[in-house]
């Protein structure tokens, strides 16, 4: 019973992981459409989506029968509830890049990030990304370590948030207010996006050893 | 056993319940700390979150308690999940009024919210209270009906968020890009509030008839 369990387990936890990789792959197609204003490229991230969807039904499907089934307790029990929540919050993400690849196609064929701020935009696209790839990563191998790291990189994305915020109000500002006001949406979509990196990563910490890392006011 | 279990489900709902209500707190204290540019408001609120965060654990540790010692299955097992994803919505809620009240303090004394725009942030954060006054009300009472109805609502917010944007980025539009900034994230604030609100009330559905509504993309 208790090895049928775990590998049940383990199921659920490869599944997270694939359903990981496909956000991975809005995150990145959606700031590609961004970036270049490629009206085909933001409508994939859209349609994408329903993928996402149908994996995170698939994944709830498990963990209610393993539920049901095995009746957990315990470190089991918070296993499984987590991932259950993890499951929302990879979701959740995908959502966010499809509000990306939107703000894409509501520019195209322009794009509606300008150059003035584009380092600084692509800088959290980047570290968006990189914090979803090294999530996937770390559900897959519950990496403890690579966990309590990612958490820590956080920071990283605070501090673009808060440059872009100076540059948008700084005097050198000549964009208008329309751009102004993408550049300050698709900065909290970014950061909700390593927000939610860094929850899974708690998350995860906390099946392997049963504790909750501090979580952000946020 | 059964009596037992429903007495402790019913005490989690309740529980719950009073959790909303001081978010429902939270919301209207932002508000008034947002169109009125008072520190001290915005100040109670952010701090009020934590008895928010306190609600939540308390929860949440009563929810594992039945869940290990109750090893309830099929409805009541998927009922004890949704009020451990409710409480996270709910929670979101209270994060989102204290992003609010963060906007209302950066601005103190002055008022955030230009008076062009007033009437629309206002009926935003109308409709946002308004929706989780609702949805304190459709937890402790388990109704179906309002919950449905709850779900309805949510076309005003997007109407009014269509509004904001139409304002900001219209001729009239004279308040510079910070102002248009504030208020487009004020927008999405209010918006994801009220998506909590809608999905609590349908997780609410579901806990009650089994039946999951339809989710929004968002």
């Amino acid at each position: 019973m208790r090895e049928a369990f775990h590998d049940q387990l383990d199921g659920i936890f490869i599944d997270l992981s694939g359903m990981c990789r496909l956000v991975e792959e809005e995150v990145r197609e959606a700031t590609s459409a961004l970036l270049t204003g490629d009206a085909a490229t933001a409508e994939r991230v859209i349609s994408a989506d329903r993928a996402v969807d149908a994996a995170r039904e698939k994944i709830e499907d498990t963990c209610f029968q393993v539920l049901s089934l095995q009746q957990p307790v315990a470190g089991d029990l918070r296993m499984l509830v987590s991932a259950l929540r993890m499951v929302s919050e990879v979701e959740r993400m995908g959502d966010l890049s499809v509000h990306v690849a939107k703000i894409a196609r509501l520019r195209t064929p322009d794009v509606a990030v300008p150059l003035q701020v584009r380092p600084t935009v692509e800088q959290m696209a980047i570290v968006a990304q990189d914090m979803v790839s090294r999530v996937c990563q770390i559900i897959s191998e519950r990496d403890i370590e690579a966990a309590v790291e990612l958490g820590r990189d956080d920071e990283e994305m605070d501090q673009l948030r808060r440059r872009s915020f100076a540059e948008l109000l700084g005097d050198e500002w000549n964009h208008g207010v329309e751009a102004a006001v993408d550049i300050a949406l698709l900065g909290r979509y970014y950061e909700r996006i390593a927000d939610h990196a860094v929850s899974v990563a708690n998350r995860v910490v906390y099946t392997v050893t049963g504790e909750l890392r501090g979580r952000r006011e946020d």
